[in-house]
């Protein structure tokens, strides 16, 4: 690739070998995937309970919400707090890992919500242009 | 949803209705897809030919360049510029709204990227305490 400014760029020096799927990228998928955007900046606020993040994100279904829970706290963003109590209870939180994730990713939703109507204006007269 | 600070928040507030699908939703997917984020990380530097971009990205098929470029440019993130010359040359670069978009995925990149070994630490502990 050898762009100039790569040096000081080491995302673009990883994937200039021309790996797909360096290991961080898997990483890029779960903190962007559907859920995991709504995971992150949801318990950017506060520990939640299961089913009570289950309705907080709302049309996630259990399995979902529990395999991309399982994928954020291997990845050790996301903690998991099972109390020895009953019925049982199990907290989920965000570790300093997960909430420096939560924040990027925040900025990211938030700037893509922004410019939404700037991206709406770019496809009517791409379509346009092309009917 | 009603978590407090979501009067701050859009795209929580956007999220709480529990439309898996918001319009912005499928612009993150866009910017964050695994050709999308390197072809705006790339065109942060020099507008580039299909040709010499689709070299720089590496292993990537001519399909999928074309389609991530056409999905940007449709977004209104990558300008394409076809000259009228002899052979044909085509340009592409990044309009503004897609040098905001870049400079957000790429520090979303450079985060994952520097965090890994956090995150392979974080992930050696799930699978040990597992085994």
């Amino acid at each position: 690739m050898a762009v100039s400014g790569s040096a000081v760029n080491p995302v673009v020096d990883k994937y200039s070998v021309g790996e797909g799927m360096c290991p961080y990228r898997l990483v890029l998928e779960h903190v962007t995937s559907r859920w995991g955007v709504l995971v992150l900046i949801e318990l950017r606020e506060r520990p939640y309970r299961f089913s009570e993040l289950r309705r907080a994100i709302g049309r996630v279904s259990e399995k979902m919400l529990t395999q991309t829970l399982q994928t954020l706290e291997r990845d050790g963003l996301v903690h998991r707090d099972a109390k020895p109590v009953i019925p049982p209870r199990v907290d989920y939180s965000l570790t300093d890992l997960g909430r420096e994730a939560a924040e990027q990713v925040l900025a990211l939703a938030l700037w893509t919500e922004q410019r939404m109507d700037a991206v709406e204006k770019a496809r009517r007269a791409y379509d346009e242009a092309r009917s």
